[in-house]
């Protein structure tokens, strides 16, 4: 029998993420902010406990999936958090997009007491989730890690190592966040300059995707940014915009000038201004579209 | 025995496309600046002239692959150009990157003569050209299209087609050349982060050429930009300073503001400055390390 996990964050990434677990054979103490959230889970067989700090076990591990460095430091440090509970032999998997800052205090935190903090950040939406198509980079104390690796297997299609660093993959996701963000913002540019001589968006998005460019993200945003399709949101352009934050600020911690990264966060703000929280990410191509006169 | 056809630009492009021209049994009329260069061509049987209006036979087809604009024009309105020579039922198979505009005035000026101009720039660089796995764009009059595709057959692996106007295709190209140096200064960007972080560049590098972006302008510019090796050139970053130019001038046509083409292009400018012509284009990722107190 597989050990018992505790999960905590069952938002768009974390329910399918819990459900592999489940499938995978082990047990999971799952709490979500939300409760009802995590019902086809308890149906499951799950544990729904009522506090973050009940889904720690002594020595065990406990798998973190929320919004941001705030979040996390609620479920952690906070009054309810787990910070305390996980005790000597523990592992934090830690897989959300958050801050290299935060990564060290939690990783400091845990040494103290005889535990480890993992970084786990994901690439890969939803629907990769639900797959087993992640991928996943790494860093943190060696034995920790490869105490969790088959928890990973269970996840995902890869792992990617990136040293004993406590924020060395979370420096690594934001950096893959910011170049995809690039990316969108390139190819709205592009999209917009062929439109505007009479090219239809769809015909270059799709040449460039079967050529230079055949990669998922120029495929599947590509898609997105030629069909001008921002919404329903895959990936909410406010978690978005948290990730340009996140690469500014180690930007800012490392003193790394990125003037792409600095025009790409001024996109965001201007999208949050202008009430597109709530659209997906690929929605800072719709500002390429009105600057150029055509919404 | 196909039919005769003409050549002019003989560089790093353009001499494999003509051997490859040469093998699936065409024959050649060519001339380039630098006769030298034309020697081995000249050694398979193709017929080597003095001016590039001896390239051309009344109704046949004429191949270019020069530089730029200003090459373009004196091969073709200039006084020894062909321009004259063409004749009625003649196609002028235009390969290079060249401005929309200069398409523009040239499909005119060939309408008049009942020539035609034909569009087929290519993405690729001089590996790709020599295995004949160039990406074609073209775009002119269907039936002038229709004459050179088992040319354009011979020379690339792939043909996307863009319309009739005469400048679509070369729209299409420098918003493709674009897209790849947005991606060069997005890596950069991203890999000097990375760096400043204590993750190896090269790391990064392998894993994002692995997943979300495995396609070949992440990974073979990539590995350059991760590893620094900016030069020798593959492609001159003049040639890239160019194609920006290109670029912007043809969203100030267009009217279509494009402010990471605005940034690239004065990275360009400052390479330039730098006395980094002579280098690969992918020496715009030089500026960001230096940026960052790296050089």
């Amino acid at each position: 029998m597989s050990e018992a996990v505790g999960f905590v964050g069952l938002g768009h990434m974390g329910l399918p993420m819990a459900h592999n677990l489940l499938r995978a054979g082990y047990r999971l103490r799952v709490y979500n902010r939300t409760p009802a959230k995590a019902a086809a889970l308890a149906e499951q067989g799950a544990e729904l406990v009522g506090r973050p700090a009940d889904v720690a076990a002594p020595g065990g591990i406990v798998i973190t999936m929320v919004a941001n460095d705030q979040a996390l430091e609620a479920v952690t440090l906070g009054a309810d958090g787990f910070g305390e509970q996980l005790g000597p032999g523990g592992v934090h998997l830690s897989m959300s997009t958050v801050s290299p800052a935060i990564a060290q205090r939690l990783a400091a935190h845990y040494q103290a007491r005889g535990a480890a903090y993992v970084a786990a950040p994901v690439f890969g939406r939803p629907d990769a989730a639900a797959a087993r198509k992640l991928w996943v980079c790494t860093s943190g104390p060696q034995a920790a890690k490869e105490r969790v690796r088959p928890v990973l297997d269970a996840l995902g299609q890869g792992i990617f190592d990136f040293g004993a660093a406590p924020e060395a993959a979370h420096v690594v996701k934001v950096a893959g966040n910011f170049l995809i963000v690039s990316a969108m913002e390139a190819m709205a540019e592009a999209f917009t300059l062929a439109e505007k001589h009479g090219i239809e968006r769809g015909q270059i998005a799709s040449m460039l995707a079967q050529t230079i460019f055949a990669c998922p993200i120029y495929q599947n945003y590509g898609k997105m940014i030629a069909e001008e399709t921002y919404a329903p949101a895959g990936f909410r352009l406010a978690l978005g915009a948290k990730d340009l934050n996140l690469v500014l600020d180690a930007a800012s911690t490392a003193r790394v000038p990125m003037p792409f990264a600095s025009l790409l966060h001024d996109r965001m703000l201007s999208a949050l201004a202008k009430g597109r929280a709530d659209m997906d990410w690929t929605a800072v191509g719709l500002a390429v579209s009105e600057d150029a006169g055509l919404k």
